[in-house]
C-alpha cells in the first residue's frame, strides 16, 4: 500500500490510460486534457496538444493508401479465394463423383458447368445443354453419361449440388474481376515492371516482399529466387541444389523454355525486373518499352544456345 | 530382354489393363472379351461374363444410396463451407480494416451487410442503409464512421471489398440452406435421433462414424465422446482428465448447464441417443417423443441437483 502512494497523488497518471478513459476523456484529444492535468484558467480553446491531435487525425483519414500497398492486400484476397475455391471444388468432385464419377475435367469453371447442366432425368436437355459448355467432347461426356456406372441421387440431392457448383462459379468469376483490378493496379504503381514482366508477376512480386519500395531496394539475385525461399534455404543449410526461380518461374519465357536453359532466362529477367522496380520505385520516366525489348533479344539469345527446342513460341 | 519374353508372348495380358483398353476393350464387358481371348465360333450373343457384368452394372445404376451416406456428404460439405467462410472473412476484414478499423460486428453476415451499406462519400444514403442493418447499434457505428482513423480508399477499391462481401453472403446463405437440408435428411433417415438429441446433432454423429449402421452399434459410452476423440487418446495415454463430451456438447441441455454436472447431462442423453440409434437402424417405429419426454425428465432431476443455477432455461 505504501509503494500505491505515488499512484493516489496522480503521479503516474501519465501511463494509466484506463483511468483516464474512465474519466471521459478521448485518447485523441477529446473535451478534458489526456493527462487529466488542471487546465490553465486564463485559456481557452484547445490545447496544443489537442490541436496536434486533431490535426494528425484529419490527415490520417485524407491520406490515401499507398497503392501498392492496396497490392498487398488484393493479392492476399486472391490467395485465400483460390485455397477457398479449392476446398469446395474437392469436396464438390467427391459428392458429385457418386452420380457421375466418369466425369473427368481439369478446369473448375467447365465441371461447375457441367454439374448445372446434366440431369440424368432430363436427357434430352441435358444433351442440348452439355453440347453448349463443352462443345467437341460433348460427345464423350454424354456417351460416358449413359453407360455411366454412378448411383442415382434423389432430384433434390442434385439440386443442392448444382447450387453449390453455381456458387463456386461465382466465386470464381469473383477471382478473376479481383485478378484483373490487381493487374490493373500494377500498370498504375509500377508500370515499368509491369511491362518488363507482365502485370501479374509485378503485383505478385511487390505483394510477396510487401511494397515497392522494398522490392526496389532487393539484388536481382534475390528478386529471381523470391517465392522460392524454402528451396534457398535448403540450399544454404543442406548444400542442395539452388533453385533456380520463385515467382518468376509464372513468366511465360521461363516456363515455355528448355529446362536446360531456364535458369539463364530467369536471371536475365530478374536483372530486368530489378532495374524496371528502381524506375518505378525512384523515377517517374518509363523505359518499359526499350527494357522489354533488350529482354526479349537476350531470351532470344539464350534460347538460340539451347540444346532442346523451345515447347511452345515464347511471348511474354 | 530375355527376361520379357513372358510379356511379348500375351502370357501376362491377364494383368495389363493399359494394353486391354489399346484394343478397343472395356472393363466392364465391352464388345470384345476382356481378356483378349478369341470367343466360341459356335456361340452366338453375349457370354455369361458379359450378361452379370450388364446386370450388375444396372443393378448399380438404378440402387439409391442409402440416405445416411448422404448425410455423410452434406455435413463435409458443409464443414469446408465454414472453412471457406472463416478464410474469406478473415481476408475481408484485414482489407476493410484500413478503410473503417473501429467497425467491431462479430456476427458475419452483419458485417458483410455493414460493408455494403457503408460508403463514406454518401452519408446521406449510408446512414439510412445502415439504420436498416444494425437497428439499435447504428447510431453507434455511424459515430464510429464520423470520427473514424480509418484510411480514404478509392471508389474502385471499396467496390470490390463490397463485391467479396456480396458473395460472402451468398456463400453463408447457401451454408444455411445446406444445414436446412441436412437437418430435413436427419428427420428422414433418423426420425428417432433427430427427435431426441435435435436433426444438427443427429446429422453429426451419423456424418462423424460414417453411417446410420455404425452408429447404431456403438455403446452409448462411445456416443457421448465421439467428436472428442483427441482428449479422450490422451487421457487414455497420458492419464490426463477423460472428456465428459464431444459433439454431444452442442445440445443444450448440455452447454446451458452448470458445469458441475454437464457430465451427468452428457451421459443421459448419450444413452438415449444411443437407444434412439438403435430403433432408427433395426426397427421401424417411432419412439422419439416418449424418449424425449423421459430425457427431459432425467435432465430436470440432474440439473435439480446442481450446486448452481441453469445459465439458460433448458429446452433442447
Amino acid at each position: 500500500m505504501e509503494e500505491n502512494k505515488g499512484n493516489e497523488k496522480g503521479q503516474f497518471r501519465r501511463f494509466d490510460r484506463g483511468q483516464d478513459r474512465d474519466r471521459g476523456g478521448d485518447r485523441f484529444g477529446g473535451p478534458r486534457d489526456r493527462f487529466g492535468g488542471q487546465r490553465s484558467p486564463f485559456k481557452k480553446g484547445p490545447t496544443k496538444r489537442e490541436r496536434i491531435f486533431a490535426e494528425m487525425k484529419q490527415k490520417m483519414k485524407t491520406a490515401y493508401l499507398s497503392r501498392d500497398a492496396v497490392l498487398v492486400y488484393i493479392d492476399g484476397m486472391i490467395g485465400d479465394l483460390e485455397k477457398a475455391l479449392n476446398l469446395l471444388f474437392e469436396r464438390l468432385n467427391e459428392w458429385y463423383s457418386i452420380y457421375f464419377p466418369e466425369l473427368k475435367v481439369l478446369d473448375r469453371s467447365k465441371y461447375c458447368k457441367l454439374v448445372i447442366a446434366i440431369n440424368k432425368e432430363d436427357m434430352e436437355g441435358t444433351k442440348a445443354r452439355v453440347k453448349e459448355v463443352a462443345g467437341d467432347k460433348a460427345d464423350e461426356i454424354l456417351k460416358q453419361l449413359e453407360t455411366s456406372i454412378g448411383i442415382e441421387l434423389l432430384g433434390k440431392d442434385i439440386q443442392k449440388i448444382q447450387e453449390t457448383a453455381e456458387k463456386i462459379l461465382e466465386l470464381e468469376r469473383l477471382k478473376e474481376e479481383i485478378e484483373k483490378y490487381e493487374e490493373g493496379v500494377a500498370r498504375e504503381v509500377c508500370p515499368n515492371l509491369a511491362e518488363v514482366g507482365g502485370p501479374k508477376i509485378a503485383a505478385k512480386l511487390i505483394a510477396h516482399v510487401g511494397g515497392l519500395q522494398k522490392l526496389a531496394k532487393l539484388p536481382a539475385s534475390t528478386i529471381q529466387v523470391l517465392g522460392a525461399e524454402k528451396a534457398l534455404f535448403r540450399h544454404l543449410k543442406k548444400n542442395t541444389k539452388p533453385p533456380k526461380h520463385g515467382l518468376i518461374f509464372q513468366h511465360t519465357a521461363v516456363h515455355s523454355a528448355p529446362k536446360d536453359v531456364r535458369g539463364r532466362i530467369a536471371r536475365a529477367i530478374a536483372t530486368k525486373l530489378s532495374i524496371a522496380a528502381k524506375v518505378d520505385a525512384y523515377g517517374k520516366r518509363f523505359l518499359g518499352k526499350e527494357m522489354k525489348e533488350k529482354l526479349d533479344a537476350k531470351i532470344k539469345d539464350i534460347l538460340s544456345k539451347s540444346a532442346k527446342p523451345a515447347q511452345a513460341p515464347v511471348t511474354a
